[in-house]
């Protein structure tokens, strides 16, 4: 059981022009958790302190450090003092330097602008086929996504992001980090062993190249998103294979990418 | 010039519930940028392309690998292969693993909370008093903002932040990351030795602790936001002496730390 709060409340000068008061409010917590690996400090995550070990186990499988959840032997988690200890069966796990730098491969056979980093190379493969959707499904994951989101409503400071079937939202997280909430996503689906190449990612945020390679790292075919894209991501998502949508809002969508998954009336 | 664009055109499938449409749409640049600092490869920014230098600039500065313009002795942009060139005076500067980890220390005084990167502690310092401003100016600059944005409107998928008077907005820079849209203002002041201490920030994202720290390095003691903070980032701005406005909407706004720079009726 947690002792980290998600939020804190604060007293807030709430003004509106000619008046003003001062109101309790409450605000998003900011939490930095260290990882080590092994002897070796790994990376300083930035996030909402909650669903801490999927989140280092999707953390360290989106980075390549880990293949699958049988790599480590054990994950200790020291709330208070913000450290993550992971320990991994195998001596393959490579340094940090290897991941810090980002390298330019050719892997997509195309220009400069496919790059990869060096560990989603490793990583990423083309989605699988199977999965359709449709639009009504569509609005219906991302409804549900916004509205039980709490803390999203409370303080309007975290994204979120949800496994999901065509039919239903499976598993929800919300972090202050986009990536976090992807992570806490791919731990929890690594830790209990879940297939993901018939599931449907749903996510409040834009889609980058990053959240493109994290949602391609997890396995998802489609990807649901309330924002725009960029036109690197969109590249990334025909290379992948992935259905990307994205302004999902009212009764309205924009189609990116493979729209052959999305069965139309 | 830059012949390097900000967004380019794309084939949309835009479907509303019954029917579907190509159409024609505006999707926003993804641009990979690797800096060289002398012959080390220093970090990859991926950013839109534009105000390319004056982001290299800030970003150095930021990361405490530059101390002002002066350290500077030439940037060279090549655009087509998305590589920086910056060469400068001292030897002085650290190499990049200095940068790459984040350490705690207690420069503050307080918990682990209250943490630093590194740089950061060597950077910020606590703003400085005399600028104030009304609601109404607060209101005023992030409507002026929003409105010229004109990338915002088009494709959805950037962050604004400007530099501004309490009257007006000064400088304005879009991007796709949060923090290049700052990096880009600082870089700016830096090569124009603009003065900083009496402007305004304001910016369209979340107050986080890193957008909180930046504005603390480039000096702004006011710091306007459309969305919420983090209580980390509050907590700085206490420390550092800046003045946290969030949710800037319609009539109203939160005034989050040191109020007495705020004018009210």
């Amino acid at each position: 059981m947690s002792h980290l709060s998600k939020t804190i409340t604060r007293e807030v000068l709430k003004v509106q022009v000619g008046q003003s008061a001062w109101e309790e409010d409450e605000i998003v917590t900011e939490y930095p958790l260290t990882i080590f690996l092994g002897d070796e400090e790994f990376a300083t995550i930035v996030c909402t302190p909650a669903d801490l070990e999927e989140m280092v186990i999707g953390f360290l499988a989106a980075e390549g450090a880990i293949r699958s959840y049988d790599d480590i032997k054990q994950v200790t988690i020291d709330e208070a003092k913000g450290f993550a200890y992971v320990d991994t069966h195998q001596q393959t796990v490579l340094s940090q330097s290897f991941y810090s730098k980002r390298r330019i491969t050719s892997c997509c056979g195309k220009s400069r602008q496919s790059f990869y980093f060096f560990s989603d190379a490793r990583t990423a493969k083309p989605a699988a086929d199977g999965v359709t959707v449709t639009p009504e499904q569509c609005l219906h994951l991302m409804d549900t996504l916004q509205a039980s989101s709490a803390i999203h409503r409370q303080t309007g400071g975290v994204h979120n992001a949800a496994l999901c079937s065509p039919e239903e939202v499976l598993l929800q997280y919300s972090d202050i980090g986009r990536h976090n909430a992807l992570d806490k996503i791919y731990g929890y689906c690594l830790r209990h062993k879940i297939a993901t190449d018939d599931k449907i990612l749903t996510f409040s945020g834009r889609i980058s190249s990053e959240v493109l390679l994290k949602s391609a790292k997890i396995g998802a075919s489609i990807l649901l998103s309330k924002s725009a894209p960029t036109d690197l991501a969109l590249q990334l998502a025909e290379e992948l294979n992935i259905t990307a949508i994205g302004f999902i809002r009212q009764d309205r969508m924009n189609v990116y990418t493979h729209p052959q998954r999305v069965l139309l009336a």
